[in-house]
């Protein structure tokens, strides 16, 4: 069994987050072929300004674009902010989306998760960054969700993600991922397969 | 004729954005009444974190939330990044959003334009906006829109907005927001002016 290797990013910056320890407890239940790692340096990466860009990638874009060049694919936990996702996701999806950093998000596989402490599961920041992965040319996971509510009731005092049937959802939630991206036609013969394929020598 | 304060607010930081040269633009043909001044440094606003926030709000978030206090309204000129407003815009109404900013976005009168070089008007950025600015109980421009393309033939080489068509549109576009904020209730008797009403002596 292959393994592939998902990136991570929390919508919110905060020490605390929730959806931070969301994808803590994700890496946790995360089923045999899925190898979570999380990218913690969204708060680094400058706010997006194309005469930045015009002078080369900032160090920590550049260190985002590698990190989701690397990654067979995305899981993104977002808090909601103004019934959309905070500035600092999409921030760094402007950078991710430009020319300069060669196309990182086209074609990538994402996923979309969400905890709020308030009632509404994160609903509406879900809907709008999906759109805004749809832009990006991104492969959204079909046909499965995850929005949590209640968020001070489901983490513990250390941040464990102790309500069972929340953990319970988020098992199923990366058990359709595996099982979604294990049948993406980019997971079975990405571009990167393609190209040696045609390396190699006919006969 | 009073004159109402207007604080202008453009989506993208490069230095030679069209979106704030069409606030430029916007600042020449305002109707009498309406005096447009221009918020220049959303490029100094941190990337919103509780964290941050819990020590008191940034000298630049400060500034931003003095200067949107002390306006009657807010015009907003956004470019389209990814089907939606940029992260630059949306972090900066973070912030403005937050309880520690006291409420200024709450029943403050706001117009949303957008220019840009493609083909489709910043139409999904504004929509992505207004949606946005519903969410911080801002009062949006009823009825009104005014979506720019072609942003490079618009332009002349020193910045001004020289096409007499984009030119007729935006004033008349200023003509429709300077009557519907005259009209507005906020306007007619804001918080402000109740309590001073309540203030003077009876009798």
């Amino acid at each position: 069994m292959t393994t592939s290797r998902v990136l991570t990013l929390a919508g919110s910056l905060r020490s605390g987050s929730y959806n931070r320890l969301l994808l803590s407890a994700a890496a946790q239940v995360a089923p045999r072929g899925l190898n979570l790692s999380h990218f913690d340096e969204l708060a680094s990466v400058p706010l997006f300004n194309e005469d930045i860009e015009a002078r080369g990638l900032p160090p920590t874009v550049e260190k985002l674009c590698a990190a989701v060049r690397a990654a067979d694919a995305l899981l993104v936990a977002t808090r909601e902010y103004n019934q959309s996702m905070p500035g600092v996701l999409k921030n760094a999806i402007d950078w991710l989306s430009r020319p300069t950093a060669e196309g990182v998000l086209q074609g990538k596989f994402v996923g979309v998760i969400g905890v709020t402490a308030g009632q509404w599961g994160t609903r509406l920041a879900q809907a709008a960054l999906r759109q805004v992965l749809f832009a990006t040319e991104s492969v959204i996971v079909p046909g499965t969700a995850l929005y949590l509510r209640d968020a001070a009731r489901l983490f513990d005092a250390r941040g464990e993600l102790r309500d069972a049937a929340a953990r319970e959802a988020l098992s199923r939630y990366l058990a359709e991922f595996a099982a979604a991206l294990r049948a993406s036609p980019a997971h079975a013969a990405g571009p990167g397969a393609i190209e040696l394929a045609q390396l190699q020598p006919a006969g």
